[in-house]
């Protein structure tokens, strides 16, 4: 039996009709070159008959020297009574110069008469010439049945009928498509394997969704039926309740099945790549995603602690480095000085848990943790924190007061922010303006210091987040703010908590400077 | 075959194992009496032996007055060479005075080794003799089988044996659990289905992790398997990935699988119950659960948004009525005439798709969604944006110039906002103080349209969200700021987007308050 699967990824097609997502062209050109080193065998990158935007990513993807991925076009079957030649899709499609075409027609007869309006014969027709003439252009050409499972129950022969046409047309796959996520894993098992006896392992492909909870369940089965192409999205994006989850599926395949495929090599790159598509996407890493979430494999710290190696890993169901990730020590309120020296060293701090001031430092941090501050991202702030506790901390310099105004006037918006500080017993007091209050401040601190410590110079912010804590207390809310910063050879996060948001961008903006002084 | 199920819900329990969430003893009786309410057959409220906490709770749960389910504490086996009765933490479990007592064990040989440090005979005799001890207190037993399908794979005899242990102490269920989520399907259906035949269907319950991204599918396996208990947690709280979700579960169990259970009854409280668990564990609503999120059944595309009413409606796996939710239409960049009219009717609004302004419109919308503006939660905004191209809008007042200033001194933090706006020809120029800006701003405002607008004074602002556009351009970010207001009758979302986070939120206060005046 063979183990190898094709991947095909519409993260760039399916995945951006999701709420909330949306590529520019450049996002989806790094995307789809991202991709290619991952080694994805399939990229659709659009849908060009639907979506303008698509046609000018197409025009610079053809340009793109992807290593291993085919890109792809999505599209649809031609119009009924119209010839294939004269369908002003289809030709969007082959004008996308991709070497891949892939077209999506209906399989479940209500709505061939309902939504194309023509008799099941013509469908068949539309499914088979359309495929051919793509063919006959010179691409490899896939095709997506849409509702196949529904189509399947309601009418079995028909519904193999449309793969057939598919089939003789010269597709290279046949994927079969759970559009409407509503089948349970024994339905979706016998219905692809029933498409499987008939069309053989090589030819067919699943597609499904996961309105049921069950998107990356049903495409395993999918697999286990015979299915060797399988179709999905990174981290779930998608319509509704999103596509089956390549990020989950992908280890399940290859440490579980024992299926392999072109990507399986970097399987360790996984948690970096879903965390590259969050952050370019502007979402929230889930914390919670199988395999790759960073609580995916957080134990509390008495276990591992305490429990002989072979045990503590029987807890976990895989090794989490294959997948990029790791185990953590949670931080809780039950955690004591172990985890906290085993935080520590997680960032190369080596912290003897006997000293008097470890009480000190997890009470510190616990109540810091409890008003909202998070150190994941805020490694430096984190650092500043031990220092402090290891009677380590200097000051660098005292800040007096700073003052930040915002002023709107005549549709014109302007942030200006002065602070006053002492550094080396010489009074400081500087003025800084810029198009928001958060950078205006930063200028304006930096502007301060760069007489005493010219090396801020080559500091700058690199990213900025904010996330409401309470968001339900309106605008009195305790704002969460961090910041990485870089000089150019190190980058380093901070964080800041109040219920003041420029004050929140302060502090973490304070101890980014701070962290600085401290390493050169 | 009987299709009924009991439902286990030990959200008070391992839910409460999961990073970030904690239940105060007050939150754990209003959630024990809203479980109850809803209908489930057993609450594991905590585990007495471990948690000091939940022993005061287990003290006034006892008093509650429950309609239907039962109450559980949870323990373990006694420890090796020690007589049940002189077990402490068997002795807790008693004192907790619950009706129903659940006790986990080991199964897998590796941990009756490394572990409990005895042989594999004590531990059979400790599971046979706790769950004897606890059935002659009176108490119904159920037995946890941890790493029952490890062990199983491991040792299947000896693992069986430890159900037998169970059974012959009088356990009421023995419930097979995948302890570290690992498990596929067919692997857990398969070894569900032997602990079945051995004890029947009555005897025997599953209890998964979502590990592998399958929690819910294994359950599902569980219970085609004949598995008559499923354990899981609300929203799927719990360590690492979390538990198998009910609210998952229970749609697909009564749905699609033909099973029933007492709280099948109430399954369109399902959303509103969600809901009711992230308010209080105040953790933000997931948009994309299956069947209750707010985008579980949210259209995109015009592919699924031109269709006809029953075409429609394949479209959506159950009729979201079903478990109290409700189809979306969104709006987005691919949306034609079509999509924006379904968007307005399901805002109350009948839009003619003929007019001349919808291209405007369209386009406005299309240009905005670009520059970051989101109206999904906006719906507010999006309205006046439709009034302003049918001509309807209206001007309430005129704004100068506004202007925030944040200062800190001494460690005080201090925000001061002043508005110059003309009203009914008046010129009115106001100045409010907060702890942060966008609330000075907001009360300054409010304070120059009082006199001319006292209707205002009922409006407060309620949520506050801020979403940095493009966080890698460091602090000069285009920034979006969602703001949600009410006035004790309604609510409404406002959105606002700038460079400037001050600004952004200025936008959306505006809008907000335009939006009352407009209603009024």
């Amino acid at each position: 039996m063979s183990t190898s699967l094709k991947i095909y990824d519409t993260t760039l097609r399916d995945g951006t009709q999701g709420e909330g997502i949306s590529f520019s062209v450049t996002d989806k050109l790094l995307i789809a070159q991202k991709l290619d080193q991952f080694g994805v065998d399939y990229i659709e990158g659009g849908f060009p008959g639907s979506n303008p935007r698509d046609i000018s990513f197409f025009a610079e993807a053809k340009k793109l020297k992807l290593t291993h991925a085919k890109l792809a076009a999505f599209g649809a079957t031609r119009r009924a009574g119209v010839k294939p030649e004269e369908d002003a899709q289809l030709r969007t499609l082959i004008e996308s110069e991709m070497p891949v075409l892939t077209i999506v027609g209906k399989t479940w007869l209500m709505h061939v008469h309902e939504i194309l309006r023509t008799t099941p014969e013509e469908n068949l027709a539309m499914i088979e010439d359309s495929v051919r003439y793509l063919v006959a252009q010179g691409r490899e050409v896939i095709y997506d049945a849409e509702h196949f499972f529904d189509g399947y129950l309601d009418n079995s022969d028909y519904a193999l009928r449309t793969l057939e046409a598919a089939a003789r047309g010269g597709a290279s796959n046949l994927t079969l498509c759970e559009t409407n996520g509503g089948k349970l894993v024994p339905e979706v098992h016998k219905i692809a394997a029933a498409a499987v006896a008939r069309f053989g392992r090589d030819k067919v492909g699943v597609h499904c969704h996961n309105d049921s909870g069950l998107g990356v369940a049903v495409t395993l089965a999918g697999v286990d039926a015979g299915a060797s192409l399988v179709q999905g999205t990174m981290n779930g994006y998608g319509e509704r309740v999103g596509n089956a989850n390549l990020v989950t599926l992908l280890p399940n395949l290859f440490l579980k099945m024992g299926r392999t495929a072109n990507c399986a090599k970097n399987l360790k790159e996984l948690r970096d790549l879903s965390l590259f598509f969050d952050e370019l996407a502007n979402l929230r890493p889930n914390p919670k995603a199988p395999f790759v979430g960073q609580s995916a494999f957080a134990h509390k710290g008495g276990l591992h602690a305490n429990a002989a190696q072979k045990v503590a890993r029987s807890y976990e169901h895989i090794d989490p480095a294959l997948v990029g990730n790791r185990t953590r020590v949670l931080v809780s309120d039950m955690a004591g000085r172990t985890s906290l020296t085993l935080k520590a060293r997680e960032l190369g701090i080596e912290l003897d848990e006997r000293l008097p001031a470890m009480k000190g430092l997890i009470d510190e941090l616990k109540e810091r943790e409890f008003r909202g501050y998070e150190y994941e991202a805020a490694d430096a702030s984190f650092r500043l924190l031990i220092a402090k506790w290891l009677g380590q901390q200097k000051t660098f310099f005292d800040v007096e007061n700073y003052r930040v105004i915002i002023e709107r006037h005549n549709n014109q918006i302007w942030s200006e922010a002065t602070v006053k500080l002492t550094v080396n017993g010489e009074a400081m007091h500087t003025v800084a303006e810029a198009s928001g209050p958060v950078g205006a401040l930063d200028k304006a601190l930096r502007l301060a210091l760069a007489k005493a410590y010219p090396q801020l110079q080559t500091m700058s912010l690199r990213d900025y987040k904010v996330r409401i804590l309470e968001s339900n207390q309106g605008a009195g809310s305790r704002t969460r703010v961090l910041i990485e910063s870089g000089n150019g050879k190190k980058i380093w996060g901070t964080v800041g908590v109040s219920d003041n948001i420029i004050d929140a961008s302060w502090e973490a903006l304070r101890d980014s400077v701070e962290y600085m002084l401290m390493q050169s």
